[in-house]
């Protein structure tokens, strides 16, 4: 019933009508032609998506929790969607774990001494004011590191040379980053010192690449760096050799703390004019990590989804559903604000109707999948293809619980889009020095945005229960 | 006659006998194919050379003057050149001024607060034990700042933003480094406190590019930094805004010591059987910035005249003339100990008859330029057209005056030839930490050291007189 009010409401005041279930295909395509047509031709146009992106990492630049950039850009954040014309601007606190990186020093320092850049992980522990000295123990991988004797790293520093793989759709990510996260509890059981890896990268910069780790339970904390990959074959060259290769690691990384800080979701909303209560999120996480400007991860996604929030704010119709766009904070140390964000929105969780997050930085989105219920399945076939000549394709599978942030919002039962960009790059500037606003692909994100933007007008006025 | 006595000394022994004025073309080319084509067959299929850079990156590293790591690099090269089978192997010692990098910090401190990458220029003094913080007047580029009215940078700190221009003969590094060179003392005769450039360099990596400047006499000493690429990015995007930019520095860089450290050429001799007077020189040189391991810049220089060597050592046939391949020490810091060779060979600098140096990185050869008498050049035809099929044209001037160290050899009369290869990526890595093993083409330097054995025979055996 609802639905088929939308249906005559948005029909009534001439909004699109993709994926409803119209006998008369022409004119339905005709409705499409008008608004979203509209809606491409004006934003495929438009720098505005870059220019927040500029704005961000010029005006604010890195953002990691518990240090002042973080405070500065939700104040950031605030200020554009008041100015970008969001309805509603709000921020929701919550309380993240602190933690600290401070400076660090490593190096080979036999048979050959070199100076190495290496960056510690985050959440790692320091060497408590002192340098640990001692011998590199090789691993080719997590498993192996697994697999050593109980005892056998014993005064040792565990070193995991796996070399991330180079893919469209960055799944290189998930066979690299588990010894990031366990490696150095894994090495502790065996009784290592501190625990070494080659970056998580594609790139072969003398950068490191951080991001989180964890420490199991009950083991020993031990200290977690990872090389930049030229230090990482320098490294593995030198353990070729016959002679032992001693490393000198000394961090004043802060480990857990036990203290809190305040972070922030900001969001804000395009109001709906017909089911307001019914949402759409488009969701980008506005913490980064300490190291470079955060232009790719995720200031892009800030980009994206504050300038198509903004499109929608301006354009003539009104959208029937809300659209809320949220910059969730906290990401890089565990989703920790959107978690906040279920909590605090429990209620409102089955009126999330769909939600699609941009946390994948730079290429053109190739593929599109869903995540919806049986019955929107035609509709979002429609919607995928209107998107096929801008060379979006549709998944064959229909599995998507969302990106990033919204992953947890998926968890909670929010339907999804999953819109896949080309990854190629993404992993030479994730989590480094590098990522800044130089990488930011100008052409790209005008067609990301407008797809954003399509996308958020077509989830609001199709009418579609994407639960069904 | 000494010519003819070769010419007819080697066809005796079944010498190639590229460019001699034969009227039997194809028996001439005959002999080319048996010689130079069995060392064509052999280099290229080795990868001597790559593993001599694996060698020096490994095992000594950096080695800028004045550092540890130049005396290891000495003691590499003796012991490598014995290894590989020079008839002689010697060091020639002279002194090089000392300067000292020290540490460095650079931010922007108004109106947003970003940490910058920067490094200090090489010679560069420092700022006194104190910060130097004030405002930033920009520059597009080294002209402008010269043309800056007296004065009018007092209490500023003058930034050059010219941006390098990438070129696969790598002339842009021309039109960029002058800012380097001499930009400090130019903004200081307008009174400014310090200097701060973009860095000369093609990447866009959080890497900046040290490299050599020079103070004018009589001019303030004030401190020379470069930014990297993208910092440079981020202080002109925020200078292009309303408020004034404020820029605080910080580096305890040495200047000039007035200090003096022993420098050492090594050289390795393949002694000539017919004429081992006269001299065929390949060169490269041994010292590095004191950032990155110098492999391309230039490990790759010595590891492809330290091959060429090795291969003609250990032919059968001996060269006629002596191939001396020198590893000039001090080359970043103003061509030091070539200068110190040229002065300690002065009596047997016209018995240099050709020489070639390699200091420019990674791309295939696809140009020869000659530098010879006219009476030289049908010879150097015949061997560009042996070398055609591997992608080399002879360029259509005769002008080449020898490359890097080669260039002083020249200056004092031995005729070159400039090799030209692909230099299109050779500045995103020079002078930076990012100079290290991984970027070296093992595929390219295998070509490119077959082309400078062939070289090398070729120079050694036309009996040709390259001045003449």
């Amino acid at each position: 019933m609802k639905n088929k009010l939308v249906t005559l409401l948005a029909a009534a005041i001439g909004l699109t009508a993709v994926g409803l279930a119209s006998p008369d295909l022409k004119a339905r395509q005709t409705v499409q032609t008008e608004v979203l047509d509209e809606i491409k031709q004006q934003v495929s146009q438009s720098t505005l998506s870059y220019d927040i992106v500029e704005s961000l990492t010029t005006e604010v630049g890195p953002r990691m929790v518990g240090t002042p950039g973080a405070d500065l850009a939700t104040g950031w954040a605030v200020a554009k969607m008041k100015s970008l014309g969001f309805d509603k601007v709000w921020t929701e606190e919550s309380q993240a774990q602190l933690w600290q990186r401070g400076d660090l020093t490593a190096s080979i320092t036999a048979p050959y001494p070199h100076k190495l850049v290496a960056i510690a992980l985050g959440g790692s522990v320091g060497t408590a004011g002192k340098t640990v000295e001692a011998e590199v123990a090789y691993f080719a991988d997590l498993k192996a590191l697994q697999e050593a004797p109980e005892g056998s790293l014993q005064g040792k520093i565990a070193y995991v040379g796996y070399r991330m793989e180079r893919h469209i759709d960055g799944h290189g990510y998930g066979k690299a980053v588990g010894a990031r996260v366990i490696g150095a509890s894994a090495a502790a059981q065996k009784g290592a010192l501190a625990f070494v890896m080659r970056s998580v990268g594609t790139d072969t910069d003398r950068i490191g690449h951080t991001g989180m780790m964890r420490y199991e339970e009950g083991v020993k904390k031990i200290p977690a760096v990872a090389l930049s990959n030229p230090d990482a074959d320098l490294l593995e060259n030198m353990l070729r050799r016959d002679a032992p290769v001693t490393f000198s690691l000394n961090t004043n990384a802060s480990g857990p703390t036990g203290k809190t800080v305040t972070i922030a979701n900001v969001i804000g909303e395009v109001t709906g004019a017909q089911t307001p209560q019914e949402v759409i999120t488009l969701g980008a996480h506005i913490d980064s990590w300490d190291v470079g400007t955060g232009a790719i991860d995720d200031g892009i996604g800030i980009g994206i989804v504050l300038a198509a929030g903004h499109y929608i704010a301006n354009m003539k119709q009104r959208p029937a559903r809300t659209i809320r766009v949220i910059l969730f904070a906290a990401e890089e140390i565990g989703l920790v604000g959107v978690r906040d964000y279920v909590a605090k929105h429990q209620d409102e969780m089955p009126r999330h109707m769909l939600g699609a997050e941009w946390d994948f930085g730079n290429g053109r989105i190739y593929q599109l999948e869903p995540g919806v219920g049986p019955a929107a399945l035609n509709s979002v076939r429609d919607f995928a293809n209107y998107l096929a000549p801008m060379g979006v394709s549709l998944a064959e599978t229909n599995t998507a619980k969302g990106q990033s942030d919204m992953s947890v919002l998926g968890e909670a039962g929010q339907p999804a889009f999953n819109f896949a960009p080309d990854g190629l790059d993404y992993f030479d500037y994730h989590h480094t020095e590098n990522d800044t606003l130089d990488k930011v692909d100008q052409d790209a994100i005008k067609v990301n945005t407008t797809i954003y933007t399509l996308f958020a007008w077509y989830a609001a006025n199709s009418g579609v229960d994407f639960r069904l």
